[in-house]
């Protein structure tokens, strides 16, 4: 439970969902950089210590909190919880998904479940709730990190395109039901490698295109999500690609 | 348990998951008619009664199984005994799938996952079971009867239109993985209301564009589904549209 | 100039521009088969010869006509020669272009023109002729062959991907301004080599797929052309895709 | 004929195509205001007196050109005149085109071609002119202004839609060959209408939209053409869209 203090009345809130990451932890860094009071939550809280401590250091607002996002109830109580004691959600990222790439003919059901609920249940749950919460004040900025496979669905992918294609369909099924209420949902589909220490320890051959700025840096992310968030109404955008200059595509 | 007649041996099976429409029912009796051993289900096996019965009135072979798509135990016995006891499946129809429109403020947690399962993990369980026997013969026909929610994200339409873009994923990703070993798998995508007494009953101003070829006849869906499932494999088709010719789009 | 004969009033007429190569010839000899008169144009006549010859053999009724689909005059006057002196013009496929792949920096002005005068201006001067024609009469079907550029610009593609996705554009615009008016417009894309002279000279080793029908037969594809012309209005397709089952995609 | 000056040797140059209107005003406005050297276009150079006025008012530096986009010898001319006389050009801004909706049946092929002439083989001389000199350099940005009409063909809008369609993918090719490059090349869907006089004067009614900010303002647009162009290149952006909250799509 956090109290919300004088000085930050006046300040926007963002919302990270899924800030486990190097991504949703620049993102997380580019809000409280620009002044919002950053929340951020993954399953495990005592993870988002380094980050917290991170924004404070520099100067920022940030909350942690343990939640999973699938869970409707734990979904409830965490927009309930921010809206009442820290203040007005502003701006919401999705940022939870894993691709774990198997042939159709041994992929269980179990999995094919999982990998959908988490990158895209979750994703109707808290897009929802924090939806409710926006149209009430008819503003506000949505946005969910997509990938390539919400397009194409490639051999072994079936499970990880599924669940991002029906991301992608929530992202502009409701961007098209909240535009005309101020809210700005998009879509950003990341294409390629990110600059994280699952890429660096699984796929050395990969993380060594780092050298060539052929990796996605999260903080160039973070800079786009932050543009998205400012765009005045007259000029939304509602879905961009982020690739590293020598990605094929 | 059906056992398999002796004249019956060197007939293909086509296997119609969710034959309780009038497009499923379109779908058997083109097989049938076509000469194969046309196994339908749905969940309550009772309501096939009357299309068995047209089946054979017509000279064709069908068989009526209860079966709910969404449970795995339920699917991996149907393909069981089918494959056992009727012959080996060389084609596959999904067919299931509902839209229940509605707000993404007002979507509850319980109807977007049931319209995702129905739509879209009965497709991925039916899918991977078939495929499984199909690659044993590298042969065989998937078709998934997807829409326009498959392809774009209306307002209202987030849960189905979630569902049917991971169906279209689901496809897309088993064409690429499954079509080299000589299994087509076709996305179908229906756009526009279809002559069915849901239609007739709910929206009775759209039923009145039957009089004009206004909306889509089971029978000439079913036509469709017949040449896709008739392509030599040098020219298969992976995606097409139906619509009325009157219809927006 | 041909004259109509008193056999051939009550026959429909299909005009298939750009029957110089195995595909166009292919549908030609389809829609002879299925009752059509049919008319085939190229630039030089005499290398239709053949063509005719093969047709009038197999008891079909085939006109050739020497035209430039890039030259108005010459596209207007075809019409007119057909309608009047042959009968009305029911389908019409459009099966011109050619691809050069060229790096951007190397293109040339006069090649990035021609090749989009060929594979998309043609089209919109015939399409536009006939579809004069063919709303008079509140009939017909306008088929365009498209190709994987058509959907994807790929590097050394500029021209031909441009060429191509304007005639896709045509071919959509024209389907959603006709449509309600009953004339049925289609664009099938093509994704893969074709069994061709030009293949087996130039590509051999593309060419050896054919052993395990690993290109597109135009006797194939043609019969897709004859399963869309043949569609009631009440389930049109508007496009699909034809490739061979181990092309990549 | 321009001089380069001493003061401006170390500034990069960006050249917009197109200055004519208001989008590509506002667009060369915020590229001087962010340090670039700003070179304009148009056929009439008289027209370009304004812009230029206002960017030295405001401190920047800019040249204007009367140049027609369409002719491959100014082209040609345009490009070396600026890259020796003012400096390297780093950022192409491509930004004609005109839309004259017609129907397919009144289309003539001189406004046919025209349309595509001006949004299509323009962005093609241009783009192949500037990405010779920036392959030379390893390095620059290319950014096109595209349309809701490069990705769907709408019913009288086979002209306009074939050439949008036809830049995108040259937009795209252009992207896939020149990336490996260093040579960013992106390509905005402008969805919506924009604050310009032609709107104002000719569709009141959308003008009158303005109140609420539901028609681009040139400057909104202008700020997401530089957010592309100073894009790392471990994260380009290939393609965005941008349109007022309250668009329809």
């Amino acid at each position: 439970m956090h109290n919300k203090q004088t000085n930050e009345e006046s300040k926007k809130v963002a919302l990270i969902i899924g800030a486990g990451d190097a991504t949703g932890g620049a993102i997380a860094k580019r809000f409280a950089k620009g002044g919002y009071i950053t929340c951020v939550t993954r399953r495990n809280i005592e993870k988002l210590d380094a980050l917290i401590s991170e924004i404070k250091t520099s100067g920022g607002i940030a909350y942690a909190y343990g939640s999973d996002a699938r869970r409707e109830e734990q979904v409830v109580a965490l927009i309930e919880e921010i809206e009442q004691n820290i203040g007005a959600i502003d701006v919401l990222v999705f940022n939870i998904g894993a691709n774990v790439p198997c042939s159709i003919l041994e992929e269980t059901a179990r999995k094919y479940f999982k990998i959908w609920e988490m990158a895209c249940f979750s994703a109707f749950l808290v897009g929802r709730e924090v939806a409710r919460k926006m149209v009430k004040r008819q503003r506000g900025t949505i946005i969910f990190t997509g990938a390539t496979a919400g397009l194409r669905g490639s051999a072994y992918f079936a499970a990880f395109a599924g669940a991002k294609h029906a991301l992608r369909a929530l992202a502009q099924s409701m961007a098209r039901e909240l535009g005309p209420q101020n809210i700005h949902v998009a879509h950003v589909v990341i294409d390629g490698a990110i600059d994280t220490d699952f890429i660096e320890s699984t796929f050395p051959e990969i993380y060594a295109r780092k050298a060539q700025d052929g990796i996605l840096s999260p903080d160039h992310i973070a800079e786009n999500y932050w543009h998205i968030a400012q765009q005045p109404r007259d000029a939304w955008t509602h879905e961009l690609d982020l690739r590293p200059w020598i990605e094929k595509w």
